[in-house]
């Protein structure tokens, strides 16, 4: 997901500790560049992926133009060029920064940013003190949170992309290889057909993209009971998957044959060996961890490969409805997807990776974009794009839930995305 | 559609009279070259388009390759090079020839594609008299049959496009203006909330990509009475429509921008005057008559400033299965859209024009692509695409049904598509 | 050279059969299309290359235009709109019809560009009865014939192009092959340094960028007796020519890596053997043949491979000028070159193919573009591109001299452009 | 001059100081990069242009690749990736880092640069101890300490590249504006025809590019007094200039029209006042300082406006070379050129802007490139280039000469280039 493609929750997580989540997320984000140089925060890999330091502004601006321009005294922006530089898309709100550019932005300067990051902050603890009680305040102070939470995933998912392209393999924070274990067997875990509610409760924070919760007909189906893994997906290879016209969809055949794609985007292979290329360097491949960083098109001629088919959204959010949000989350600082452990039902389901549907992005039948600037945007992105689900090891542990639409394009691989596999039954 | 798409029929259209249908449709392809030269006939507009020879001598290859060459006791081809030259998409019968470079192919002459109909032909009619009673067999001709109907679509759609660039503006065929004619109002035709079965239904041809039948549950809806016309679009652009951001769907404002799109693909404007590219030469803008030539971008766009939104697929299908397939076609020699005439309920569902969809071209729940080469690409186009319903003026009238499925990607512009208004009610 | 971009001569060559030059230069053009079909006359393999029909239509607008417009009582073109259609760059005359776009041209058919010729030769032929006394007039129409016979060459030479990509290979002129015959040796011929005087002589028509003659100072030099051979250039690729960087400019080996360029671009491999494609059809590569359709780039490379370089076009003119203008002509019907015969001196200076000089195509001290629009685009291709010299096997043997310049990209390649070798001395 | 194409000297300038010399270079690196923050020395503007940590980097590698290599007893790099990471085009010395991705290196960070920098500066500063008598040596050194004078420039012109494309235009360093002063009137001087000799004398540091002197014959001509204005330029514009095809190369034209250009790059419009980018940041445009940052295209089209020619190189370099060399350079910290002071005679020849020349770039006669990897790409970029001549503002004063060849393509814009007017006469 482009974290700026579904800013607005329609429900209202009632809150007392506003002051404390705010501050935790924004303590969360600089935490994240920590690690991090002037330099790695500021360059820019490509026009799809941008540089820590605008998502660290962009989030603030966020807050800046969304709450305080509307509920404080006397607002005065804190710089007046920041409104076009660190606006993402918002038409309504004016101007933008040619996207593609972003990394040329060496001024303002990363410390600047942070006194930036200060200034608002302190400010929105201000306003909280006067509107914290007030519905529609809070609502966008969700909005606000929940938006820097999906810009905290983006900074590790572009940062990757960005590291990768040094030949020096840079580590962004070293993690101790997973503990050795077997590995479990893909099941398959079998649903009935019937109608089912898909779409948000309305008693916690959603996107207006979930929304409205309607009822969807689906015939009987089963999902794998894990992600497919590195081990599986080196077979497809070695079976030449990757040359065989017959396993793609017309559009992914092309795009394979133009771009000369002959294996995941952060693989590499040195002699007999495979390597990926990790937030934790370099590493060898592991054959029990999930196979990461596919396009939509890779997903589907796996699927195809090995008898199956892509879930459609609506499969796995019945299937996941009832999971407890567990999982492997941004919080366990793995930052890299782990093996399945063994175990009955679903495994994997939340965190790890975003998990490709088949199913095209649009909106759910008696979809309302909201009014204003905020919603202006709402609708936009639902085209040529499909839907994921679930979360990554990206994800913030409190930011997923089963009814969550993530969307990307379908050459999409920078995504810490993952397949699962789904056949009718 | 790219007709060489959905070439496999699930069901078998039983017919007395084969050899009389063949004859026919066989002898409708050369008609419409009639009033061509061989220039005419090689060039080649785009990579999207392809010359009427290739059309003529592509539905040959077909007939050649998956009747002849199962049937024919001693089977030779008539070119062995004609193998690669006139294959469309299908890896599985081997070489294809760039889809780029078919306006390169000067040779073979258009006389030489004349005479290898000819030779398939007379041996298609010796097939028949061996084979006519076998059920698999005219099953394959059946396809045959509507996979060169659909073509005939195409010979016009392509040299339209390509007609349109010489500055010239020849006239392929003289059509008498449409008479004068008020234009019937905009109205609002409501459907009931509900299960319905979508899908083609058993006792008659159709492609794969209809099948299966199956349940599927809608909401309460109406759709508009007719298409929208030539004048309500010369609205949307007077009022700014191509320059409003917040009309359009991003991807869309990107391609409207980058390709400077103001007006649809063959109006252009004389001082104060519109005008129109037909295959009946340039024509004054008529404002009665369907606007024509929109991509799936325009028809979003044209919707939401209309304050209404695309029907999906499945209402469109439901709305459209009780009513007469009668319109203006392919038969009626108009090749241009005609003005709604006054009436009730939904007028020019079939004929006239394309009607997109915001329906993703995606496989019907339970989809299973037949065997060998003839399936091997019945869902290779499911992506990325939007399903486009209804005919158009220069689709074969006995080709269309209710629930007959075309599908193209959202920018394209030279097939003969319109817009339908839909709403939830 | 592009043969439109030299249109203008200084000086006036006297013929009393003015009537009989123009009538033979119009039909031999004709003659080069007639073993064409109307389809092979219409299609544009590339951007760079024009439809033979388009080449038959502009030389006649070159007439018309330059001729007629000006000398004709009650002037009216054949048609208003072939004033822009067959226009090529000329600003000052009006619109230009895209050039990438001339394949799009089916209407015009061919049988009406042929009466466009008729009607023009028709009203030349009364014109010169009444100016054909005028030096200024016979200025004109000499270059109207020299133009003519420039498009003649290109007739063949785009005609090449496109044959070339269709797999049928098609022969344009059957032509035996070559009597068997040893090939000459390479050897040395050498020039002393000293003042020499570059540029055409004031007796006869030229082009104005052969003018003025000037002085210029040359060094010891010494040319290669003939042109470099396809045997010659095979050993360069055993060798490992086109994957060794130390060989290349910086952008010529952009350009090999960016291209996948491994050979030729006529040249094609079945197992071991090497094939030509040739305007008499696919041949076995002949290796006692000059080497034909190389690039400056994969010119340049070769000398260095073989320890020498390209001359300059001074250096060229310069030995040159004192020899016979015989050779392998489009007259003598070959259209390729031809192995060079053993003799004493420089054999296949004119005829064969065009010979690369190291000389960046500029203007001569002193040089004047003519005024008005003949003389509007004289000097406007003096930059980024290299001068050729010399005609080749499609050159009309009337046309060339020891003082024309033709000139070409550097990555051009489906000219008939050959290396001879330099070496200082 | 894309510095890293003209790296070896034929001959040594014999210096007593040579460890003076280099510390002073070294120095004045470094200094340059003194007002910026690590993101600025980060950033790639574009494909053309370094981040100056590259710059820093690259210069120090060279030492390290070309003298302590060769000169270091149990050499061993500072960091054997640096050799890939930090190498330009020099195939011979092994793998490079793709040039488009060079604002991607976030590591090595800047402060590990400068400890490469040390480092490497130590170690030579020992090998001068035991080499600094060897005239080899001395060679390499000097070719190193050019080589790091032509990056300086870079440096800047790289920068002033990356900097315009911030929106908030970032002052490098400010700059007093240039005390008010009239402009001096463009008048004429000539030079007579005859032999002149061109090319570096054997009694100081050249590149080899410069050699051999050769004779070359000169007919008369004349120069323009000063460089063409911001107030001239201007004046071409407001007549059309870039809207008039006739004043411009055919290749010019195209480049104008594809990409739009109207103005030089570095200028901007707000109403009715013109502005300029600087080194010291936004400016109101000064009618007496010359135009800079033009293109070959824009340069030969102004010449052709104002009636006059661009000169060639050589008559750039026979009339300068009696001039001594003086100007506004590097060391003077302006960083922008300057109005010409009235007098007699050529003013700005050298220092202000680099003149472009009517010259490709291509070898003297008799040139040869030297031996193993130094030379390796000595002439590698003689091709599609023209030359330029005299030096700009941010050139170091120390690094020019009469003989001096610098060299871009046509098209290229962000080069500090203007425009010396010439004449036959």
């Amino acid at each position: 997901m482009n974290a700026l493609q579904t800013p607005f929750g329609g429900f209202v997580a009632v809150s007392k500790r506003l002051t404390g989540r705010f501050a935790a997320v924004r303590d969360a984000s600089l935490a994240l560049a920590a690690p991090l140089t002037e330099e790695d925060c500021c360059a820019q890999s490509m026009a799809d992926a941008s540089p820590v330091k605008w998502h660290l502004a962009h989030t603030t601006w966020f807050f800046e133009t969304f709450v305080l321009e509307k509920y404080e005294p006397d607002f005065r922006p804190f710089h007046p060029a920041y409104r076009v530089l660190f606006n993402s898309y918002y038409n309504g709100v004016g101007e933008k920064h040619p996207r593609p550019q972003r990394g040329m932005l060496t001024r303002p300067p990363l410390a600047l940013v942070r006194e930036y990051r200060s200034d608002v902050d302190q400010r929105i603890g201000k306003t909280i003190e006067n509107h914290g009680h007030e519905p529609e305040f809070r609502g966008l102070m969700d909005l606000g949170i929940n938006h820097e939470q999906q810009h905290q995933e983006l900074i590790l998912t572009d940062l990757k992309n960005l590291l990768s392209l040094n030949p020096l393999a840079p580590v962004y924070r070293a993690a101790a290889a997973q503990a050795a274990q077997s590995g479990s067997p893909l099941s398959w875990v079998g649903f009935e057909r019937g109608m089912v509610l898909i779409g948000a409760r309305d008693d916690q924070f959603c996107f207006d993209n979930e929304l409205p919760r309607h009822e969807q007909y689906l015939g009987a189906y089963a999902l794998g009971s894990r992600l497919v893994t590195n081990g599986e997906f080196l077979e497809f290879i070695e079976a030449g998957g990757y040359r065989d016209a017959g396993l793609w969809l017309s559009e992914g055949w092309n795009w394979v044959q133009n771009n000369g794609i002959v294996h995941p985007i952060y693989w590499s292979r040195e002699g007999d060996d495979w390597r990926e290329f990790t937030l934790a360097g370099m590493r060898a491949l592991d054959p029990r961890v999930p196979v990461s960083h596919v396009s939509y098109f890779e997903a589907d001629a796996y699927a195809r490969w090995a008898g199956a088919r892509l879930p459609t959204e609506a499969e796995w959010e019945h299937a996941a409805v009832g999971y407890p949000i567990e999982g492997n989350f941004l919080d366990d600082g793995r930052n890299h997807p782990a093996a399945a452990a063994a175990g009955e039902g679903l495994a994997q389901l939340f965190g790890d990776l975003w998990e490709w549907t088949s199913s095209s992005y649009s909106p759910y039948t008696g979809y309302r974009a909201p009014e204003g600037a905020i919603g202006e945007y709402n609708g936009k992105f639902m085209v040529n794009q499909y839907v994921l689900r679930g979360g990554s090891c990206v994800t913030p542990r409190g930011h997923i839930r089963a009814s969550y639409r993530n969307f990307f394009p379908t050459a999409a691989r920078w995504q810490f995305t993952g397949i699962r596999l789904a056949r009718d039954s």
